[in-house]
């Protein structure tokens, strides 16, 4: 489990800020030396009203020398090759470090995704697959979510590439991502660019950024830049800056000291946290 | 717990299936030797409103020399004496292999159901009982939903009768269900009758099939056919027949291949499944 | 966990009660030697829509020589120092036993309520504090809640007096609360008296009550007297007197039998229970 305590300050006023969590790990093995399991979280049974009994949360997986398979509320398979900048805070002040990827978040209840990975070496490759059908409806023929990605990870670098596409009625959107990561000394720097063409409707959307974080010990101390730019048909309709910083220290025992500030053209003020993380 | 993963095909689409469930089981006794306790899902925290905190869902119990009283979402006694027939797929495909028993299902939160079973030798006698009042607009008086069974299990076969009634205002339905079950080397079959007599705005209902299970080692195969006949002032009003097909192979460990095909009036397509179920 | 099951008198009908749940209760230190937990049962993830993942239920504290600091659905300094009467029955009967205390039911998801207690010797400070202003509409200015109290327990006897306030544009309400408890032989006596001034459009609110537990060894017999008393602008708007009576005994190994009399001018009849509580 894990749980944190602290204050968030919203621009305006001081707030409290608590949570506690209880996480389930199941694991077996076949005869045959299959490896299985599930995991979910106590929460996952109703948050946003998807759950773990029903395939809208948590997953399930088999794995084997031909790879893993994993169900459920899985990330895409660009999403597992290039990740997120590094966050900040004890509350993660919005995720704004995180990247969207188009096709991490199309399960539901009875309806989940599947992400398949294989390792050889230093290289994983991810596919990931779910059926948009039955919830958005669209009709059952021509409606599914796709992605692939690739991941080189060495000792001290690692590349990342992905794809996605949503093909849908009407609707074709892909995104490209591609990120890498060095460290060199105490320090660990990532960069990610994404790249989000829509045929119809929508903005296009540019994301991209940096993150640094710099390990002294029992502290550590992060910070991201990260800049999203939208157009439509070729003309700019817009941008947003956002940019982090924050700090931890290990208590020990699993208590960890955070607090970060994060200044965003998504939140009207500057925003900031504080207080102590837990790990059960 | 519990988790499956695989494919269902609804008779349009294929579509991913998974999920995960903890069950939590509470023991203890007393120090004259009664055994106590408590079971319940994660997800009997929400599911469909009712919980095991409020007993709508989950149950708790007594057990001693003089039988063992259950109360929360509990079968009736009817149900507890014949049960359904075999079933098949990995997901159930839709339980269509289950009998429709008149008071299994009037418990909700705040009112939980009661079942009695006590046991001398083969043969178990059930009672059961819930107030209807609270959730159904009844008057306090004359709501009462009640069951009364009794099975006579051998090594090699099984029998078993039961009796259900609801009686309540301007209500009165009453529900008698007979089953028999014999193993015969490697297979086991099971057949089973209802017949649900409604005084009043509703269909009366017969119900019956035969299931059965061929035991091959690591494999079983299973196959049921059930018909529901409906009729109102002796008048048919209308049928429906269900047949379904499954094999299941044991990877062990917990983990087991299951697929199957149901063919039902009740849906527009054959329907079918496939996938891996774990128990952990 | 703990469960329990039996019968409730409504005053019109005999019905069946039942629940069971599970807790939670994760624990660390850090190498400084604070300790840090957090607790939380299962049905706190969705019972009223408060959940322990959103500070809305449950709660987490650190704890060390400066004291234990808590957040989450905590209860106010005073409720902390002052308590409520002995209940009685089964299910509590409505738990009119326990007083209303103005300030211990303001958190909600995202808005956790925080609680600072500190021991000497016999004596025990308690402090208190929540933001109501996100839930309320009221602007984030000027909308705490706070409260303190202290309580002095001896062996044989304690007193506690809390205070409690809330300052929200237009509404300023305050609550003192007093209580002694003292225990002679196997009998323990609890009286607590408490005063609430609403200015404002509210009734004024006093409650006062007494309570007695008799400890004849493995059987316990309660009963409290409870009067709450409202005036507007000075002027009395009515009272109402409850009384209730209950006993139990206890079966070892975590079960005991309980039931239980209340007679309330809250409920239109006397209400009453009887059955078996478990603890797992």
């Amino acid at each position: 489990g894990d749980g944190r305590m602290g204050m968030v300050y919203d621009g305006d006023d001081l707030q409290f800020t608590s949570r506690a969590r209880v996480k389930f790990t199941l694991t077996g093995e076949s005869d045959s030396g299959l490896s299985f399991g599930g995991e979910f979280r106590v929460d996952h049974e109703d948050e946003d009203g998807s759950s773990a009994s029903r395939g809208g949360a948590g997953h399930v997986y088999i794995s084997g020398a031909y790879g893993k398979l994993s169900m459920g509320d899985i990330d895409s398979a660009s999403e597992k090759a290039n990740g997120d900048l590094h966050g900040v805070g004890l509350t993660g002040l919005g995720d704004i470090n995180e990247f969207v990827y188009l096709t991490s978040d199309f399960e539901s209840n009875d309806n989940p995704g599947a992400l398949y990975e294989y390792t050889t070496g230093a290289f994983t490759a991810y596919a990931s697959m779910m059926d948009a059908g039955d919830d958005y409806g669209f009709d059952g023929d021509n409606d599914t979510v796709w992605s692939i990605g690739g991941k080189y990870a060495a000792s001290n670098y690692a590349f990342g590439l992905g794809y996605e596409a949503v093909d849908v009625d009407g609707f074709d959107l892909n995104q490209w991502t591609i990120s890498g990561e060095g460290t060199f000394g105490q320090a660990t720097v990532k960069a990610i660019y994404s790249d989000m063409d829509n045929d119809g409707v929508f903005d296009d959307v540019k994301q991209y950024g940096l993150s640094v974080m710099y390990d002294a010990g029992a502290t550590d101390v992060s910070a991201f830049y990260k800049k999203d730019e939208y157009s439509f048909a070729g003309v700019d309709t817009g941008d947003a800056d956002t940019w982090g910083i924050g700090a931890a220290y290990d208590l020990g025992g699993g208590a960890t000291l955070k607090g970060g500030i994060v200044d965003s053209d998504y939140n009207a003020d500057t925003i900031a946290d504080f207080g102590v993380a837990f790990t059960f």
